[in-house]
């Protein structure tokens, strides 16, 4: 069983919408696993019905939309039958000495109320199990009733999951991949908010550290293991003539701005193309001199369509969190970052200036020849399918690494 | 004893200033509750001397900044002193069958690695408690040891702090609150990034729901109370000429666009007057029908610096739990949100139709007029001080209640 949380918040269609994408995405994850099952929609959850009821329940949980999943039992919707089934659960679930409570719900059943159901469900079991003890507060064994107009259900575990909304049901948007512990993150949030996701990732060639590209491939396959119904694209840009240009100039401390600036046109470029509506990036304030206010308000008007910065209030500590927990809290091995990044990176640059520098290294130019080096790499269930090279990416010079 | 977190990763002199900002915020918020006390920051922590440590401990531990706050015994910084500390906390700390571990930090300190110290006060305490059992993992009782350079630091128990930077560490922002859930808890994750606040509200006055401008003022007030060194300014805007211009028009279907575009315009121009880098909103993406990915990209060009959504990754839940714990979740009496939101808003408004509709009202000329009618509330400590009119208000039609 599939509980569901601010779905309930929308308006009839809306929600019916949202439940159809939800329950595709389950039955699509199921099937990719290989576990064969039924699944059924009335009203306020979602059951599955299979042979390895507890792989289904672990599968599903991962789901973006699901708050929680559970094995149960589907009884009839009224006292005797949920009562029977907590019975034998309790006599599984409570161990002797310990201490239990009944959790019940009632929706669309009338008859009796939460109250009364619950109370006869604990008795039944303290019937059973007269050396158990009831306490409300710290029980040692939860036992969940609901009586539901389709039928009762009877279980004692609730396997979290990520919450959100149904990938897939808000539309395109394009995520920035670093090869650092934050963008994964930010790219993961609004997954689970439902946007369709493109990744993107800036290769620095010959200019960025250490295998930044494998890095962003291994984040870009583990995302992907979250949506594992669909596809996930990542594209990537080379960005080695962009930053042959700046490391040319004479001034090192605008290098950050310029080249932000410089990627958030690159991506705005592609996710028009897409039809993407938004950018995603890891910016969090104040973490590193890219990331000032000040700084923040130079680089913003860079991007053609809004930048979301689902970052920009967490603490790095809660980023790290996150990121464990998503599985994508992978040291980069290794150098880490931008070799030509300044000591002293500016942490207010001048608008103009910067207008002025990108004017002279000819700055739509260059974007537009880079976004016409996307190489895509497509990601699914966790593993890259292969690169599906597209035309322009030969421009690349050879015999070049892209080790840095 | 305070504990900062993520100051730690900063370079040396940014870190002197965030600290001395953070010693700065504490003593004044420790002034303006009475509490008597001397201050040091000594290398890696921040110690505060005084006759109320319990109360010290609890109100420094809510500053921006602060990871943890414990009441400490100050001692040397070698074994023997440590342990004698260490086994008189033990002594009031571990009751009769309990057990207890030692956590041990070592900094600067030469001799003795951690573990050393961790084992040398574990028996020091278990001579004394011979009845007290050692369990690492899940122990009743810690008892916390630290050698640093400035000496010694023995305690058993960790205040949690907010985390985040220094209050003013990160120029100013500012935060836009309806009366709803969402937009004070944005406005705190800004402020505990280190962003100076001031918050604007767009009064609906007879168009807005019943009592929105009292729900405001007192979010506002509690959200001050955060910073209670610093003041904080609620500037509150008159869009009553803005309203009647938008429900005089036949189609209801783009109101929450063009109120959403205006809201961010008029913010846009009080922002810059004061200098601020960006505005600060609630936006949680899918919540209502304003907040698409596609009504997003209509609405975000209106405003003419970079608009933070630091809930755009949340979920609603996520949302409300914050709320609580800041001391903002407070339900709207009566009426919430707005009296003229049409039943079908639509959830992709034509960015070329916006603009027609815009330019048929006068935008420019209203945002400009609106952006004259600020009144101004200064909170502090979580009190409202008294409203400051600033001339231009008075253009307000008198006698018009301000109510719903």
């Amino acid at each position: 069983m599939i509980r569901y949380g601010e779905i309930f918040l929308k308006s009839e269609p809306v929600k019916r919408r949202f439940i159809s994408m939800m329950v595709k995405n389950i039955g699509l994850t199921l099937e990719a696993e290989g576990l064969s099952h039924r699944i059924e929609a009335p009203r306020g959850r979602i059951l599955i019905f299979g042979d390895e009821p507890g792989r289904i329940a672990e599968v599903a949980a991962r789901t973006f939309g699901v708050v929680g999943a559970s094995i149960c039992t589907v009884t009839t919707a009224d006292i005797p039958g949920i009562s029977a089934a907590a019975e034998e659960r309790a006599e599984r679930c409570i161990l002797p000495g310990e201490s239990f409570a009944v959790r019940a719900r009632r929706s669309g059943v009338k008859g009796f109320s939460s109250q009364e159901l619950a109370a006869a469900v604990g008795s039944a079991i303290l019937n059973r199990i007269p050396e158990a003890t009831v306490d409300l507060t710290t029980p040692d064994c939860e036992i969940f009733v609901e009586a539901r107009e389709f039928g009762g259900l009877v279980y004692d575990e609730v396997i979290r999951g990520p919450g959100g909304l149904p990938y897939g049901t808000q539309g395109e948007v394009m995520g920035l991949l670093s090869a650092g512990i934050d963008s994964p993150v930010a790219s993961w949030l609004m997954m689970r908010r439902g946007c369709l996701m493109v990744h993107v990732h800036m290769r620095g060639g010959r200019f960025g550290g250490a295998d930044m590209e494998g890095t962003v491939l291994r984040h870009h396959a583990r995302l992907s293991a979250w949506i594992s119904a669909h596809p996930l694209d990542l594209l990537v840009v080379d960005m080695e003539p962009f930053f042959e240009a700046i490391t040319a100039l004479e001034e090192p401390r605008y290098r950050c701005i310029l080249c932000k600036r410089f990627m958030l046109r690159v991506a705005g470029i592609l996710a028009r193309e897409r039809g993407a509506h938004a950018l995603v990036n890891g910016d969090n304030l104040g973490q590193v001199a890219s990331q000032t206010l000040a700084n923040l308000a130079v680089v913003a008007p860079a991007a053609s369509i809004p930048v979301l910065r689902p970052l920009i209030g967490f603490d790095k500590e809660e980023i790290v969190e996150r990121a464990r927990a998503i599985g994508t809290f992978e040291a980069q091995p290794g150098d880490i970052g931008c070799a030509i990044a300044p000591r002293h990176p500016s942490v207010a640059a001048p608008a103009t200036t910067i207008a002025q520098i990108e004017e002279k290294i000819g700055v739509d130019d260059l974007a537009v020849r880079a976004a016409g080096t996307v190489r895509r790499y497509r990601a699914k269930n966790g593993v890259i399918e292969g690169e599906a090279q597209t035309p322009g990416f030969g421009v690349s010079p050879p015999g070049r690494s892209h080790r840095g």
